[in-house]
């Protein structure tokens, strides 16, 4: 099934910017058994762990963040740009290829020892992922495991997250 | 249990701006049973039904659409802000209070004739939603119906969706 997953993943040239190579995740949102079994593959990973929230990072992190927490009975936790989330908010910065740009997560998103799970579609150099992984620690949350559903390796971007477990199914 | 739910809004005043009070969902996200009750609210209106797919608006369209998309078994198209989208799109503008924005659907994003439900959070002023409308008959869709969680009925906002039916959960 991996290897269909990944006849789903359509790369688009020269997006956001001339030399990158975008991967494009809607063709597998559109696909009903390509949708289930992409969510499958993160629900096989933390069913039967003692897991508390899982933590999504706006906007297609909720995709797959919401839905897993749907599926495992807990509740769920968005992290979102600067300015979107209404209530007090911890903030967190992150490395934008020029300049930098801010992270929010409500402060009473969880509670002190709670264990959670960070859930998005892709993990590339790390910087909102590690941004993330600093919110959840400031609000009193245990990062117990980051999960992606893409990994582009070649950035390196698991090292940002050290020391939390990082696990991918797609590797590129 | 849309009494309980009504608890799970929290009002938060002055967000974005003064004088404006924002209907914040985190709340119930964030509460395992109340997250399972809104989504089968959704549920229990849609199953049985012949849909193709859900439609969901960015971002907080994602956390309710994707979960309903994957529990009913079909798949999930994203409606997302101008420049988001890294394949061919269609464009719809929407007002905002001062100019306009532009949102945009994937063309290959569904077939021909293809029977959707439009699920968001909330039906303020019917502008984004009335854009997706009209993405969804651009690229061929059929919208069934428009699905909210939340309806600030005041603003009159389903008048702009005319002549699609809309239905909500909770009513302001």
């Amino acid at each position: 099934m991996l290897e269909r997953l990944r006849t789903g993943i359509r790369d688009v040239a020269d997006f956001p910017k001339k030399g990158i190579t975008f991967k494009d995740i809607t063709p597998i949102l559109s696909d009903p058994g390509m949708f289930h079994a992409s969510i499958d593959l993160f629900l096989e990973r933390s069913r039967g762990k003692k897991i508390d929230k899982i933590v999504g990072i706006d906007a297609r992190g909720f995709l797959f963040g919401s839905t897993v927490a749907y599926e495992l009975g807990i509740g769920f936790v968005p992290i979102r740009k600067r300015g979107k989330l209404p209530y007090k908010t911890e903030i967190a910065k992150y490395s934008l290829e020029y300049g930098e740009a801010e992270m929010e997560m409500h402060i009473d998103a969880m509670m002190a020892g709670e264990r959670v799970v960070l859930v998005d579609d892709l993990l590339a150099t790390g910087g909102t992922s590690a941004a993330a992984a600093a919110l959840i620690s400031k609000v009193g949350g245990q990062l117990l495991e980051a999960q992606f559903l893409i990994e582009l390796e070649f950035l390196h971007g698991r090292k940002k997250l050290q020391p939390t477990p990082v696990v991918s199914f797609l590797k590129y």
